[in-house]
């Protein structure tokens, strides 16, 4: 089992006999188990003993504590600690307030709090729309959660919640400069979210809801975009919505067929699965059929929840019934945001010629991607160690840039298309192929290519 | 008139004639008219014209524009453009977010974000302790205002109140190393604001209250300090009343009398009046009165306010009555947080002997600090263009670095005291004077003395 460099990564402190040739046999131990090691340096060297701390990725959590115990079996080696390389780097947070101003004299003081600050504050006060251009609200993002459904590990509470909303602020920050802020709530009821989003939102320039249950989000995106004048964006619905009608748009240039022509079954009725059907409908798809626990979502189905039902009436124009089976005969498109393993890989053997199957369930997708790659013309999912990774991070950061830039008081469904269509271009016809249909989270033109198209403003 | 360097800088963009001698001709007739010339930079150099930046400080705005007109009526001079300094720092907002942690690589990612950081929130949703050591809650503050009392500015609302909180988040940064958001709340209702600060206190170690009007404040911080696990810290108040000990301390050292002996008018009875007396007698204080618009306040007036009544029913042992000339005559020490001009420089002849006079409201004192000191022994303001400033960035960074050192769930009024002591001592026997009870802001001892205090644990 050979491991890719992940978020598994380990650095054991060893203490060894003064003889460097059992650091070469803590190398190979760990090689043979699968381990790849990135960094070996020698910490102490004294005639007794040298100290050496081996950084090393691991598959897994499993594969992790496997190499530890292969090192402690090395004769002449003592693993003195283990550190566990995420952790350490989550060590008193991963983001920080940093001012901008001098603040060196009293005369930097005097500028950037009182008395100057007065001045500034009173012509805020006269006038209220120079808020953006001389504060951070023009260039602020709350990222907000209820911690009610974070990643894939459900409903574990705001606390817990913040490593994520961190990560994500400081992702904002590298890809688009945005100073985000996480905002971890203390309830998951409704009209309490609402408000309190509501009472924050004069220190901001926009609203990146995260990581909220449905159908509560729903709710709570509604109302806030109703009550506030700064836009109101819930990334797991609208930023996978975006970066998956992207995939769609190169992965059906790739197979040489039109939006308006195909069939698509969407696994899952959920925030994400909703948005995404939402935006599909709007970038022009006749033929969308959802599926989930209650089967094929049809609109004469009368049990279904209000949720569900609304979404039955806008789609599966031919009143579909049945399983996820039976959706997927003569599909052309799957799309995944379920759970695990609900995709048998010979189905996708059923579906039209030229099928495409996007599997995202996170962090275990609908069908194993290789498997599924026997079967489909065009595979991808959320996983980084396949091809054509369905990102977030792909759309987030230039969605609000692109917001800000613009001093937009709310997000539309076209600008959602727009950014969709900026990110299908970044890849160009020659570099187009079934394993290359959407670009690198780390493609420079990505996120400006995103804002100019949110804003409608030109590209630097 | 001459001015201090201030936060009334300008910056003047002049189109002259290709002659030096003219820019010789600006500085002299800026500094005849009393601005501060701190730059000139040549911009431009050719053949027919220079373009010359200038920056010069004024005393205040009607100075700034009347600099300006003295420019313009130099021959041979045009000024293109006038840009106010303090504008310019704003431009864009103070504070900005920084990401800690690298975000290179696809390793980089997996830890930081998505797949890696789901290990650190599940470790969290297990010890929900650990938050404070993975996160940046370990290290950050809400500064929380409904703009409703706002400096001397009053209730501009809470755009308007933004750029001081941003102030104030810089300031924490640089004294005292801590990450702090500014929250500004849109709505004025106690209830409103109590649940909006509970429901965002899982992100944050700490919360500041900042310019929240009296009595509302006193509510709030109450219920706060009830309901939530992290300190609450009204820096009006609290910030204030520390700082006004450790000055009333030095004071009484340099006149060489004891706390418990003496008779103290506190001139405001709003929030910064009442922490100032309570620390006061919490500090041994023993005859505190305190004069508001209704004359000294004393326990028998049944026509107080509630708030009012209980500070009475604290204070005046001796139920003095009348106005603040009355309170004043034979008293040791005058603290006044009301408004401009209420004390009149000869009432300060009437007080005992070695008299203090802390005249603090702002931006325009209680008493002209010059005219005072005719009077009395020891004389402090809020001002920077006298001696002993009283500025509350002397306590609220070491408060909260303390805090947050100590991971404390509340602020007691021994911490406030500690903190006093704290400042106080850091000006030595030798430095004592009566023009020096107080350290500067920038001494670096200070913020580090404040959080030994506060946390208990020794100075570094």
């Amino acid at each position: 089992m050979a491991a890719t460099p992940s978020s598994y990564s380990i650095t054991m402190r060893l203490y060894t006999a003064p003889d460097h040739g059992v650091v070469g046999t803590v190398a190979t131990g760990l090689a043979e188990a699968g381990g790849i090691v990135t960094a070996i340096d020698v910490a102490e060297s004294s005639h007794d003993r040298l100290v050496v701390d081996v950084t090393c990725s691991a598959s897994d959590e499993d594969h992790s504590k496997a190499l530890v115990r292969v090192v402690r079996g090395i004769p002449g080696v003592e693993v003195h600690k283990v550190s566990d390389r995420t952790f350490l780097i989550h060590l008193g947070g991963k983001i920080e307030v940093s001012s901008k101003v001098p603040l060196k004299t009293r005369d930097d003081l005097s500028m950037a709090y009182t008395p100057g600050v007065g001045r500034v504050s009173m012509a805020i006060h006269e006038n209220p729309e120079d808020v953006s251009r001389l504060t951070i609200k023009g260039n602020s993002v709350a990222v907000v959660t209820d911690g009610s459904a974070v990643l894939g590990l459900g409903n574990i509470g705001p606390g817990a919640a913040l490593p994520v909303m961190e990560g994500k602020a400081a992702l904002f920050k590298k890809f688009a400069n945005i100073d985000a802020w996480p905002i971890c709530l203390a309830s998951q009821d409704t009209d309490e979210i609402v408000r309190a989003v509501e009472m924050i939102a004069p220190g901001f320039g926009g609203i990146n809801l995260e990581d909220i249950a449905a159908p509560r989000c729903f709710e709570i995106e509604a109302r806030l975009r109703e009550s506030l004048d700064i836009p109101v964006f819930h990334d797991d619905q609208h930023g996978t919505a975006i970066v998956v009608l992207a995939a769609l748009t190169n992965a059906l240039r790739v197979v040489g067929k039109e939006i308006a022509d195909i069939r698509i079954v969407v696994a899952g009725g959920g925030a994400a699965g909703s948005a995404i059907t939402a935006l599909l409908l709007a970038g022009g798809a006749k033929d969308v059929v959802v599926w989930d626990r209650e089967g094929l979502l049809c609109s004469d189905n009368t049990e279904l929840a209000a949720a569900k039902l609304d979404l039955a009436r806008r789609t599966n124009p031919n009143l579909r019934r049945g399983g996820l089976q039976e959706g997927l005969e003569g599909a052309d498109v799957f799309i995944g945001v379920s759970g695990p393993g609900v995709l048998k890989p010979e189905w996708i053997s059923t579906m039209a010629e030229g099928s495409i199957v996007f599997a995202l369930a996170n962090p275990d997708p609908e069908v194993d991607p290789a498997e599924a790659s026997k079967y489909a013309a065009v595979v991808a999912s959320g996983r980084s160690d396949y091809p054509n990774q369905i990102n977030n991070v792909l759309a987030f950061p230039g969605v609000f840039r692109g917001l800000l830039d613009a001093r937009a008081s709310e997000v539309t469904m076209d600008m959602l298309l727009r950014a969709a269509e900026a990110i299908a271009h970044v890849v160009t016809d020659d570099e187009l192929h079934p394993s290359f249909i959407i670009p690198s989270v780390f493609h420079p033109d990505v996120p400006k290519a995103v804002a100019a198209a949110i804003s409608g403003k030109p590209r630097d």
